[in-house]
């Protein structure tokens, strides 16, 4: 294997791929990347044996050429070392050689270096996916609905399908679904060319937090390659697949309340801060709970209380009270997360009394809706 | 005590205070700032028993109005807390009032905070500081001579005395020094207008850091008061006192070797990138060593070796390579922070030896003095 190549070009590869490539992983190939030059340009592989992901650089893009072949072949070189080393190359033109075996050469200006590499073979094969079940959705899209729902999975293992989010694609229609159980995050989406067969998965929250990483806030168009196994995230050069969770995740429709006894519309942002600033004396209680006071028809009034340090209360226009008057506690981290999902929009909160479910959507739309368990009062 | 602040204002100010809070104290009343209401302004005070920072905000300035007093007093409160309200208050007029006792009340838009103060009477009183001795010095002076040295100080707390800088004045030098028993920084600087007696003093490392922190890279003038336990730095509208430490600091004028078997005048910064480079294959072995070998009378070759990543080598082009050929190995970390001080300049390198000391000096000046131990070669 012998090749030049855009120092940059190289780099912006290897970004994405190193977020596949875990220090912890038990499988000791799995340390390092898997680069193969091949005719039509360099690939670029990652995994930590749950997300893998594959880079390409082309030979030549636009008309300006990006790699110079000489060779084609493969090799395996540490990661984080191999990163590193790019990263800080003094050349823009590097030339990396595999010689006498697995000796590598990376030569950029005046410096060389001579690291040695693993086998090619010895790296495991991309996942098999047969591409009959597809559909496709612009990236910008495809990280909203991450945003919307990732933040409410489960952060632990007693119930491990909870940490992942469930995607159901049934009648046209994406539905995306996080809980930890305490709160509830789901996302709709209608789909333009939705695949024919219905799909039910639970991808790893931790998987689309680096996919989000990855993909662009562009409308470039993503191909999302569904199995019963895998699904296959295609964007531009970028090739990210993750292995689903296995178990049956559970029914939550039935948790959202149909009907609601008091109702508040206010602004989303100012609600948020106003939460914020309160939660800086609610930290070193349990929970980090806040109460929310209905007053009248105009204002609710956010409240909290640390004996220790003191207490802090503030007053936010509603737009709009309707139905009983109201006093609830929560936690305000989650319903701070819950409003930035949200993002600034008026939202419509929901509540049918203070020790039940209530649930928060923009006045505008039914796409998002939260859900957040109360906290009992003291 | 009662009055408005602009939040802005209030903002800057602690942020200098806070960074003499430690939330490590075991002096209960130092996790609070002591807030003091005067008719010519506000002063905050933050210390943590070493460090004590005083800052000051006037009721007006340059004919604005900053501070609007309607009742003098003080108070203190706890500086986290407060420091965290302060930066999330929702608008820029800040109401800051003492009632019943120590009750504080914090009020900014419709946000309140009822906040537990203490005594202001129970924190302590500010060093006494006579002012007969002092000096003056630009601010971006005052930086150059801490960056320059304070790298260099032990970490270890097992000879407490080298944690500080040594700062000596005598005819009209101030010379400040650091060691760490492996490698030394040396900076001397001609004072315009030297305090009368000579002066022998350790600041610990950590508050120079702190300092460095807080002075403006700018020529306004720092008034440094100096007295056998406690050093001030006066800036603006900061007063920064410091602790000395205790101790003879030793004599290291007897190492610094004076004349030398090889001499190398290279770009420091090429040097610097250069090893920076190779310390990424030496950085699993003890020390993070590399390898320095003269090439002739125009370069220099740097090297190193991990066995189980690869190895790397590369030429840098020298100015000058006078005297004896030399094959060498220091620590790249050491050698890199030397650089650093010297910043970018040619720099002169002076060898005695494989085993001896060798010193890294600007090409341009003597102020700044490097010193660093070889490491023995494998």
């Amino acid at each position: 294997m012998k090749f030049e190549v855009m120092r940059d070009r190289l780099l912006e590869a290897l970004n994405d791929v190193m977020k596949a490539v875990s220090s912890k992983t038990t499988v000791a190939i799995l340390t390092g990347i898997k680069i193969e030059a091949k005719k039509e340009g360099i690939y670029l592989t990652g995994s930590d044996a749950d997300i893998t992901i594959q880079t390409f650089i082309p030979v030549e893009e636009d008309g300006e050429q990006i790699v110079q072949l000489t060779q084609t072949g493969s090799i395996v070189l540490q990661a984080r070392f191999f990163n590193e080393i790019v990263r800080k190359l003094p050349t823009n033109d590097v030339l990396i050689e595999v010689k006498n075996g697995y000796q590598t050469d990376v030569r950029s200006g005046k410096s060389e270096f001579h690291l040695i590499g693993q086998d090619a073979n010895d790296y495991p094969l991309l996942p098999q996916m047969e591409e009959d079940q597809s559909f496709t959705m612009p990236a910008e899209l495809v990280k909203s609905i991450i945003r919307e729902t990732v933040f409410a999975v489960s952060t632990s293992e007693s119930r491990p399908v909870l940490t992942g989010v469930n995607w159901q694609i049934r009648d046209g229609e994406l539905m995306c679904v996080a809980t930890d159980s305490h709160r509830l995050a789901r996302r709709s989406t209608k789909l333009e060319h939705a695949p024919a067969e219905e799909y039910n998965a639970v991808i790893p929250g931790k998987s689309l937090n680096e996919l989000n990483k990855i993909l662009e806030d562009n409308s470039e168009p993503v191909e999302i390659v569904l199995t019963p196994q895998q699904i296959l995230f295609k964007a531009g050069n970028v090739l990210f697949y993750s292995r689903l969770l296995e178990g049956n995740y559970p029914d939550t429709s039935r948790l959202i309340p149909s009907e609601h006894k008091t109702l508040v519309v206010v602004n989303g942002r100012a609600l948020h801060q106003a939460i914020d600033r309160a939660s800086l004396l609610a930290r070193e209680e349990r929970n980090n709970v806040v109460r929310f006071t209905t007053q009248g028809q105009s204002a609710v009034e956010i409240s909290s209380n640390s004996p220790e340090i003191g207490k802090v209360e503030e007053q936010v226009l509603a737009e709009q009270i309707e139905g009983e008057e109201l006093v609830i506690s929560f936690s305000a981290k989650y319903m701070m997360d819950a409003l930035k999902a949200i993002e600034g929009h008026d939202v419509q909160i929901q509540f049918t009394g203070v020790m039940r479910p209530f649930i928060l959507k923009s006045v505008h739309d039914d796409a998002i809706l939260q859900l957040i368990l109360p906290v009992r009062t003291y």
